[in-house]
């Protein structure tokens, strides 16, 4: 951390937060410059951030300096981490497709989903039973009821399967039939439920908050860390801008910025993002391009008659392209589509 | 809602629009323009949504004009309303201070804040039991105990209490303590927690998500009205934007967008807004000066040793200030200081 | 200017940055932490700024901290300063209204509006003969035409006059009728523009860009204050945010902020922030109650034939309440009204 | 345009809306739903506009719905354009590398950089004679001295040059040196430098206002073509959000939706939206596989002396990267990369 003083802070005012912060258990380092003195702290961050420094005579800023994620951070864990779900790879040397229904409505409409998926190249099936809606009166999924209908189609299919949980309570329920669990953006600080599925020994798909900056979905993940569980996929959703062309606006630098901070995988969710389909294939090779492990895509059989968003599925014509672009651009970068890795394994 | 057809849609593009629209219970109105064609809706707004209409052959735009809230909305109930908190009034005919530590740590800390409060014209005393930080290493509250110290606190002065709740599962126990439930901005899209809070019994306190557009932020109050509970008080707190000198934007023009929209008292915190000790009296001064029903604002014995968000606390010599701007402002809006409101009752 | 190194940083990566440093001039001051060291550096930082100390080995983060402006900064001249315009006060001693329509239209619609204006207590007449139009179609202001019938209005009401000047070239035209130059919103940081009003004799009244940050519209003052013109008056009008409710999210924070780091005076548009009617008067009483030296506001005898912004035009049965706020807010905040302290002068 | 009534709203109501639109000369469409009435409007949109309708009787919005801008959109002109800067493709078929310095500064250091430009495959040279920057402190540009050092750099390498012109005054000199204008984001509401380089008879390259909507951007577009010059090229170069670890937020999406909505080529710039040089690489692969006509890339021989924005130049051994990023993505999106175009010609 490091304490700004104003050029008119006497001596009296450095050294009154040089005693603060030794008081605090810390140590302050003055730097002296022609207009304005810096002093840098030494010690326990988390406990300067509580003092009042900024309140103290003489002083015109205080800038933290040091990352406040340690467990998911590059710093000391500098290779990058592959999580594996129901044993299907997402890392650094795989790109991964996850695809399936926004919303769980029917066993024939998840059933069929699913098959599109398989057909595209998808080696995880998603899936939503609890849906977070903006609106009460909106579908809010099929609850347990949609999470059998998935177990069912994951016995058909073989795909295992990403759901998402949106209430710390649901957690252990959730876990019982699904691989990976989600987190929405939507709770993307909602401390609890990250505490529990940290948990709840599951990998877990960590969506950034729509507001989140890069920063924040980093410590996100660490409150899941923090409770053992190191199987976390960050992905990428948009986020919110003034724009209004599209639903949010795709981040695209995030990914390569979370992978230099982050040892976790990051994929990208295109679907969501753009909330539109006709920018679902163009944002998906801009994913896979810019180095993302893994995509995750809403595909539907009947888009016209879902439930919820259907107008940025993706229809049967669309797969055959997904299934190019999937096969294109991996090697490109280095990296094998998930389907061949396990083929080859 | 509204469908617009592109300049080049046929004739037949337009009465697929219409019976898609007949098809799901609904009504097309077809206004033919020079350059366009219009097509008005009528009927289930969402059910509407879920159609892939903007998908469909023609269409070049799909624009929602109903209000998605209803409970909350002034449309149906033009009076505003007052609600009351352990019988002090929050609405159109006062003005409310609510005020007290961000957190609770001691007994003694939270009585000296207490009396701070009620020195400067507070009739609610605030403080956290639980506190959602974006750290998993920052202090996480007192839990039960701070909820024990808060009931001791109210037994002592006789203010009223008004603390946060951040799981559904606490709600119960949280109830039982307070008088008023506080949902805090990262929990705003926390819908489990919303119903939660809807079926408590206890009049809620919901903050703007720091990322919620004002429609949003309406949603989210419906989904607590829907269970039943009206005792709904607003309280805009900031919204991110790209400045960073504050550390969220107050967003002024929100407190009369949204008495405009819903018949729910809006309040303001200049305390978590700006972040800045040094901004809370004039932030305090705009918000009553914009016509907002009260203010929430955080005070500490000392602000140096808190545990949380000392820098913004205001201290001892800034409550005489603050007693003024709540003497002067509420009779020129034709308002009540609470206090006073109280005192003549 | 603060170097942070990476935790992995060896003893010759913090030596090169400390070369790097003195060989372009400057001093390091170098603080080992247990876990990162910091390194403070003394000198020019605009020549800093342009080396590429992040790229360097071992550099985790650069981060400015010397304020980049300084004719217009608070910190070598703490007094606020006050500007006269026409002989009419703005500054830290008043409030100063500023009326007028959008735009310039006719010469009864000109001096109507002059007359709402003063009538409602407006010692500063404000009206655009150049107008600065989002698309090419709309109408762009009568232009010289519009300066002669400013200059009537002018000599008829005795109003001194606020226009805006859209284009270098034509500074010294719109500078030989004006009594203030404006530089609108999307001009902020029209380099050239600026540097043109700052040499052209006249004081200035510098909106603050949508999209910039506090900083950079005091940036924007220093370009004209390096040009020998330190008469500006910095006008918040609102940002560009996410929230689609207001035309822009007035910045009402940003009043005690630029104060704090400017001496300049600041003023607030609330016609232009919301662009409704309906929120002028709550955000003026916002403005003023926050401590705005004045506000600039839009008043139209006839909004409905207006060619620019009739919706957010006060009209004649506004301009009571207007006046009782002029009369009220002012000596609540220690300041007078500019009329009176005109008539008492 | 739309005008959605209040559910409260009378037939009078109605009627009066419908009179002022014909008293405007257009037509008045009413749709009558059971909540809700909305009058569709056909006419003048842009005189609609400037009618107070959101301000009348019974009215609670006012919906435009057709897009403001003409010559640039695709309703009209279906195929995608493609523009040709001496002799050099940008558009739907191809994909150009434009590359340079970001400043001009010395003969030596152009001449090395359009060679490395040239290198990984450039055919166009970029390189800012007149630079806009934040400080008035920092480095403004060679001015025409700059230009003729691109002249001459021009001659030695046969590549035609990109440069910026900032001030209207400057465009007749700037465009008899240049082959290409280019309009900077800060000028991106400029309409009087819009208006001129629409005049000046050279193509125009036109960055996206870092706080302009996709819709803003096509109207700035529009300005210049309403001068008779369609000869122009989009250039996406990040917008302001509140993520701060990369310096604007690239919107990858504005890419395919400006493709959609206008027939101009849409290029980006990856350099300037992340303003990290390790983000350059990966950005320039999302670009393309997006779908992009173009990049455009600082390059230096010696950032590390650079006047202007080093810490984001790619240097030499990041060339070879970036000749195979432009050999391979082109075809897979059935393109040709502009150099190879150009040798087939």
């Amino acid at each position: 951390m490091v304490i700004v003083m104003r050029p008119d802070a006497t001596r009296a005012d450095v050294e009154a937060v040089a005693q603060t912060v030794g008081a605090a258990g810390g140590e302050a380092f003055v730097s002296r410059g022609v207009s304005r003195t810096i002093i840098g702290l030494v010690g326990d961050v988390d406990r300067f951030a509580t003092l009042d420094l900024r309140g103290m005579s003489g002083v015109a800023d205080v800038i933290r300096v040091s990352t406040p994620y340690k467990l998911v951070s590059r710093d000391h864990h500098p290779e990058r981490s592959t999580v594996r779900v129901g044993g299907v790879p997402i890392g650094p040397r795989t790109v991964t497709l996850i695809a399936g229904p926004c919303a769980v409505e029917t066993p024939e409409q998840t059933l069929a989903a699913a098959r599109m998926a398989r057909a595209a190249g998808a080696t995880l099936l998603r899936g939503g039973a609890y849906k977070p809606r903006t609106s009460p009166y909106a579908f809010q999924g099929l609850g347990e009821t949609g999470l059998r209908i998935l177990a069912d189609v994951r016995a058909e299919t073989g795909l295992p399967v990403v759901t998402e949980v949106v209430d710390a309570h649901d957690v252990d329920l959730v876990a019982s039939y699904a691989d990976m669990l989600q987190i929405g953006t939507r709770n993307a600080q909602n401390f609890a439920l990250l505490q529990a599925v940290g948990a709840a020994g599951k990998p877990v798909m960590l969506k950034r908050g729509m507001n989140a900056t890069i920063e924040e979905w980093l410590m996100a993940a660490e409150y899941i860390a923090q409770r053992g569980n190191l199987d976390i996929v960050l992905c990428e959703r948009g986020i919110r801008t003034f724009e209004t062309a599209t639903r949010n606006t795709l981040d695209i630098s995030a990914v390569p910025v979370a992978q230099r901070l982050s040892h976790l995988p990051v994929i990208v969710d295109p679907s969501h993002s753009g909330g539109r389909r006709d920018l679902v294939l163009p944002l998906t090779r801009a994913a896979l391009a810019v180095g993302a492990d893994g995509v995750i895509i809403d595909v539907h059989p009947h888009p016209e008659q879902a439930l919820c968003d259907g107008p940025q599925a993706l229809v049967d014509r669309d797969l055959e392209e997904l299934a190019r672009v999937m096969a294109q651009f991996p090697p490109m970068l280095g990296k094998t589509a998930a389907a061949d890795a396990l083929v080859s394994a």
